[in-house]
């Protein structure tokens, strides 16, 4: 049996899911059992993929001819969510297959997606939209299926790890911003990245698989690193924490709360020495406890790797003489969501203030009035840009509502310059 | 569509089977989107499952009662490789599904299984067997199935991890086993845990998996970890690394090289932070880079959720109406293996002998014999019993064949008293 896959897009990871083809063919027809053909391939620039036609693979700039194509399977890898949703919801409208790495799209259109999926029987693979190469996706669907999910957290963004590493050096973030660019670790345009907005995408992914509901990003507390300051990351590390942009969604009193912000992660904590442009993400089950899955998070070639693990996936269930191919979710929990700002947690907060009488004095009165308990203040004795000093606060277990609504009112002393940061301290 | 299940040993897993079952049945059948029934349970010993009467759920003391029943899965969790060889193989002559943690007979007699349940179009799920309750089996034959494994490196035995994990608070490692086994990490003939054979058993599935072969015991060095001393613990931790025992299958000039033996692992590497009873299995692919999971790797109820994941993931393949149900699996490399003492690396080597003029000069002579480079050596100041002194060795890279029989030459020396102790480093 040959399955025919197509392909649209063949850029930084579409060229990966190119390159295995060509060199692990044989490979994957070992581990697989069955014949995969890589059929067409589509990309705006037509000369880039000039050179596939060596090897017997279609060529083409227009994506239609590969919807039109006798292909079983159809590779999306263009990203966004307009052109991307025209392509999915064609291929399965003409119930054909599709694998996706397309984390944007499914944290907005999910819901609507795998519902036409499972009407017209086709199977979305998407194990490339979280985690790069990690498998995380099929150890949720299967691996952990008999468990009931009680928390996910996890380093989501490899960019956003990468300058965090960096910063640790002791670089500012715009420093660190510039060294991942010319690494190629950052997009030029990395604001999806360093505001955590793709963060969001990714555990809006997770949490529907675990908990088996689609929630909207109006739901998602998201906070970026741009923020972060190296004195902050100079704190945490004294204090023996690393600063983490962690994705985190749990079920709490039967509800559940997602959200994805930098947090002082304690270094006995596994979280804390994931380094560099890897991804991490800990999973813990009722009767598993606590799992984690490692690996590169991004890339041409992990998240290359993940496309062709759901080619194959697809490749075997055709091969196999299934008749039911949509491959089942559970989307329907009626598991209430948390307002995204009503959480507990020890928070840091860090506040820069002109040096004079009586500032530490105003500022205790705001936490006093939100009924924050303060377990430990300080000033750093550092002085930094206009003679600003650095008032450094350690909370004990307080509502995240409270602390914001606190830091908006210490923003508004004349004496307070720049903004609040705040972070929860796990 | 009803799935219906005979469970043969009742112990810990199999308890942990049980209650998994009468616990979060509802969650898996909404994850898993078919109905699974529990049907039959046999143990020996009949009165501790009388209780499952009460839930509809048959019992038995006779496990032909199990194969004979109209169920389409039949999970062993029996261990050892006498009955439980006959009850699987039973099974499959039947055409009935099998879910097994038995690592012990997969290891012995994998080849012959697998091979049987290709015959008969049957499934065979042992994802319970490697790992406790991390998907590690999943990962490899579906998440990286588009990669050449280039090497695998785990801790693969909970028992001996804690027990490591004990030693490094300087407990000698019969107190450390003490206290696993008042602990129930221990079993009370804990043999096949300390002395590597039971990670050795492990480590030949994950190769046969990875590297499409099945490999015999005889070709994998085995060495446990009763022979290390707090003192090899110590030194470890002062130069930055930490002793663990690991289990690796490496391809390397086109072979496989298979050992499970204590390692010092440098703190950099990931491994080495993996303490008390987890496991952690690092693989890495020639496209994905390096990935890691992490879990409690054994225990009652991790190991049960590994069960459950390969009942749900049969129950999905019959609910799927598909024709083929064995899974795939390529065991027909040609790869050769290399001898068990063929490998190259550098080597700590500890040396008790008695405080004497000359000692050094000895030893060195037999390591330039066999041309062994000797990187540091240095004798601790700390008086052992009857007056020996440890001398301490790092080699350069050497060839483990040379190292030992090096070893063994110094071991006839009068003034050397106990046996040489020799672990890689890496």
């Amino acid at each position: 049996m040959l399955i025919k896959v197509g392909l649209i897009g063949a850029g930084t990871v579409g060229s990966g899911v190119i390159d295995i083809y060509l060199k692990n063919k044989d490979v994957i027809k070992e581990k697989c059992g069955t014949d995969i053909k890589l059929s067409i391939v589509c990309d705006k620039n037509i000369s880039k993929i000039e050179y596939l036609k060596d090897f017997n693979i279609e060529i083409t700039d227009n994506f239609k001819d590969v919807l039109n194509k006798n292909v079983d399977i159809v590779v999306e890898l263009i990203g966004g969510i307009t052109v991307a949703k025209e392509i999915i919801t064609s291929a399965l409208e003409k119930r054909k297959h599709v694998v996706t790495a397309n984390k944007y799209l499914l944290a907005e259109y999910g819901e609507y997606i795998f519902k036409l999926a499972q009407d017209k029987n086709a199977c979305i693979g998407f194990e490339a939209s979280v985690g790069g190469g990690i498998p995380i996706i099929k150890a949720l669907k299967q691996g952990l299926v008999a468990n009931n999910i009680l928390n996910i957290e996890g380093i989501l963004n490899g960019t956003v790890n990468f300058i965090l590493s960096k910063m640790e050096e002791n670089k500012t973030f715009e420093e660190a911003l510039k060294i991942a660019q010319n690494l190629g670790y950052a997009e030029k345009e990395p604001d999806f990245d360093i505001n955590g907005i793709d963060s969001a995408h990714k555990i809006i992914i997770l949490t529907a698989l675990a908990y088996g509901k689609w929630i909207k990003m109006d739901n998602v507390l998201v906070q970026g690193i741009s923020d972060i300051l190296p004195l902050d990351i100079q704190i945490a590390n004294e204090l023996g924490y690393k600063i983490k942009l962690i994705a985190k969604s749990k079920k709490e009193d039967g509800k559940l709360g997602v959200r994805v912000c930098p947090t002082m992660v304690p270094k006995s904590n596994i979280l804390s020495s994931i380094s560099n442009a890897y991804n991490a993400i800990l999973v813990e089950g009722d009767f598993v406890g606590p799992t984690l899955y490692y690996g590169l998070g991004a890339g041409k070639n992990p998240t290359a790797s993940a496309v062709w693990s759901d080619i194959c996936y697809i490749a075997q269930k055709l091969y196999s003489g299934a008749g039911k191919l949509y491959d089942f979710n559970n989307f329907n929990s009626n598991i209430p969501v948390k307002h995204k700002y009503d959480f507990e947690s020890e928070f840091y907060i860090r506040i820069l203030a002109e040096d004079k009488v009586g500032v530490l004095y105003q500022i205790s009165r705001i936490f006093a009035d939100y009924n924050i308990s303060i377990k430990m203040v300080f000033q750093k004795d550092i002085k930094m840009e206009n003679s600003l000093v650095p008032i450094l606060i350690f909370t004990h277990e307080a509502n995240y509502q409270n602390v914001i609504q606190a830091s908006q009112e210490i923003n508004n002393f004349d004496f307070v310059k720049g903004k609040v940061f705040v972070c929860p301290v796990e």
